[in-house]
């Protein structure tokens, strides 16, 4: 179980992969952001095919972050997000690997059982391409602030 | 049909509203985001029972914001997300109303075909408290610059 004080600025922890069908994207895009290049593979549309709603990308990084890491620890949630980048198309049958990095790691002030941190997720594509960044605030309780905690 | 061009600053538009069920929540929690507080109705959990994952409430907003504005608009996608707050948790059976601001207009200055918008959507709950802003940049074709364009 990992408290505000497991994390260190700099750390890293791989964060796994995901792979979208195109049945997938087309799904997603019905029922959240129905815009045509969600929806249609269509060659002449501005990414010349079909790419992944950002929102999507996101949710799949998000998946990847609670399985590897935020599902064992003290979570409180999200107050924000600082930051996304949509830097290339997410495409269907590609392999995207997540990295998760600590950029900062804050008590609070007001409360002593709790603390923010600030973490940024980039995703890659085969080559080595960032796609995607995310810079995103976690509220973690601290050690010994829960029942059970150390 | 929107173009870059028929964005003011200072333009609202009312997205309207949406409600999530239990087992919407729950669903997209085990799909996207299985942290206990999204899967689950504990009212010993830190938000005193269930809400709803801060990705499932920017993919509602997004549904609002393609079929109300979007969808008839040239958009070209989105670069990035300025910004995001999760500032009161999204409930259950409660009814949430989308609002969208016009914040920046800017022709690109590399590409005179094109524009980013920058644009904020606020969340409001039926008594009017701010539960979720966002603040992202969209990117539309100026007029003229597609086929049909006048």
């Amino acid at each position: 179980m990992r408290y505000l004080e497991d994390f260190q600025v700099g750390q890293t922890f791989e964060l796994g992969e995901f792979t979208l069908t195109a049945e997938d994207i087309i799904a997603f895009g019905e029922r959240y952001d129905p815009q045509s290049f969600h929806l249609s593979d269509d060659a002449d549309g501005p990414f010349g095919g079909l790419i992944a709603s950002g929102w999507q990308t996101g949710s799949n990084c998000q998946h990847l972050l609670v399985t590897k890491l935020l599902g064992d620890s003290a979570s409180l949630g999200s107050p924000g997000v600082e930051r996304i980048r949509f830097l290339k198309p997410v495409r269907p049958g590609v392999s995207y690997a997540a990295r998760f990095k600590v950029q900062e790691v804050t008590p609070s002030k007001r409360r002593e059982d709790r603390g923010t941190m600030l973490g940024q997720i980039l995703l890659t594509d085969p080559k080595g391409v960032l796609v995607y960044s995310l810079d995103a605030f976690i509220l973690f309780s601290r050690q010994g602030a829960t029942p059970g905690g150390a």
